[in-house]
């Protein structure tokens, strides 16, 4: 029996949201409720659990509509256990799946966020159609995905395609993973964050620091003042951009993908980011081969945790 | 039907051998000639047609056998097309499965040497029984291969997984390949030779011009010398195994393997290359999660290709 409907559910650290995905990529009865990670995992999981049966109830939903979760990680998705994630204060080592399967009469996935995304772009998204894809969510930290001939590379524990905490220089920064030189600790928001900080204490910063009005100086700050002309701002992407660049390079020597995708609250910045990041390509991969790849932009903006539980629920438990 | 037999043939620059694989790892009727590219590829197609010819002949063989090839890349394995390679000078777009077929009553599939090498560690070496694998080929250049949960990492052309050719300092040197930084560029034969011949050009380099007497510099004189405590010589095999380390770590956060097998012939080094680079592991992995991946030697010596063309031809043949 082919599925016709599943259920995606985006479990955030501020939010939980719940939507029914059919197979064509229609979203209908999405629903939201605070996360309160506070309250501990049980009382998360139970408020995750009366969401969904909500929402498939308002959709007459039968007891055979499989419910995918996208997590934040690290998570083992064989196990179906959350092992710890600083969006979740306290959670260690929680067993989602068994204790949703609990409280509902459904079937459970269980995947992290950024290898849903990755499903999510290949089965609704524009990387529909293609089996070699790289996907990368810039975010305050960057995660992302690896889909080769099809199959998500996740590896013995499912931890695999970490492409965040991929070297970009031997000789680089510490990551906030505990590694040296990680794409993340050039490209993240936290990175971009970290050297605005640094510039704000110059000369040099003034503008910034104006710009946040006594508030943080985050990425989108230095962002608007980069788009200004300001030269020390212009030059903070293009750092963060040209190690995208170099790592987006070395991906495709590794994974000859077919195509690139772009997503995650960073890629807001644009070209900002993404043009200093272009111009490094060709440099870090094959001439010959593999100058063509298409990186673009995500579609799916901030439903993309949805549509990538329900494209896992569909890779899952579809017959 | 499950395949008993097939004929594995390893393609060189040098010599073409080809055997009898079983499905138990016995390998038997192994026979050997010269490659002689010179003399274009439809005459060395010819010579492996007749050795493979010959060798059926001897092992009774039923045209059911099938044979893998496992050739210098770039190449394409779903078309069966060698694009070009370093090592079989004036090869341009041969398609050599399709010319082998035309000569031979059998199938016949193709793959490169690193992801053959690969996935003979996985049925055959001492890979058996895991399904997370990194595969790396130290040679004059490095090679290897990447399997997730049992899938070979090819992409959409076959290329993918040169590992050799990711990233590990955005500030690195130009790697042969044209792209900047890359592991081969620090770790393979050809960069270790290029370090010693700076060094060689010093007065700390007396040594090195000693031992080579005439001849060249090469990674086995650099070892050499470092087993006898010569400076400049473990430093350069320390610069070479801190960058294979670094890798090594960020491969473990991409991949997520249970094992890491190192072969090829720089691999003779032994712990003067890697025991720098074990140093540097934990520094370039999770801190938390992935610090206890064995990394080892492969034990298929020589008879790697051998041994790799014929697990290629058990995967694409049995059914």
């Amino acid at each position: 029996m082919t599925l016709d409907k599943v259920i995606g559910v985006d479990l955030g650290g501020t939010n939980i949201r719940v939507a029914v995905l059919s197979a064509d990529g229609t979203m209908s009865h999405t629903a939201r409720t605070k996360t309160k990670s506070e309250e501990g995992p049980e009382a998360v999981i139970r408020r995750i659990a009366a969401l969904i049966d909500d929402v498939a109830a308002d959709a007459n939903l039968s007891p055979d509509a499989p419910v995918g979760v996208a997590s934040p990680g690290p998570l083992n998705p064989r196990t179906g256990v959350v092992h710890f994630t600083p969006n979740l204060p306290g959670w260690r080592d929680v067993a989602i799946v068994d204790q949703l399967e609990g409280h509902l009469n459904r079937r459970v996935t269980l995947a992290n966020d950024g290898n849903c995304a990755t499903l999510g772009e290949m089965r609704f998204g524009i990387a529909q159609g293609k089996h070699n894809i790289v996907y990368l969510a810039l975010g305050t930290g960057i995660g992302g995905g690896v889909v080769t001939e099809g199959v998500l590379i996740d590896g013995k524990n499912g931890l695999g395609a970490e492409i965040g905490h991929t070297l970009v220089s031997i000789d680089g920064p510490r990551c906030n993973c505990g590694s040296i030189g990680c794409l993340e600790a050039y490209a993240a928001g936290w990175a971009i964050q970290a050297e605005a900080m640094k510039v704000a204490t110059t000369a040099d910063g003034d503008r910034l620091v104006e710009l946040a009005a006594g508030g943080l100086i985050h990425a989108g700050i230095v962002a608007k003042a980069a788009a200004e002309g300001h030269l020390a701002s212009v030059a903070i992407l293009e750092r963060a951009g040209r190690a995208l660049g170099a790592a987006i390079g070395s991906f495709i020597n590794m994974f000859d993908p077919e195509i690139i995708v772009i997503g995650g609250g960073v890629a807001a910045l644009g070209e900002l980011l993404m043009g200093p990041a272009r111009k490094m390509i060709p440099q870090y991969s094959f001439v010959d081969m593999r100058t063509d790849v298409p990186v673009v932009y995500s579609q799916l903006g901030g439903d993309t945790g949805l549509y990538g539980a329900g494209a896992l629920a569909f890779m899952m438990f579809d017959d």
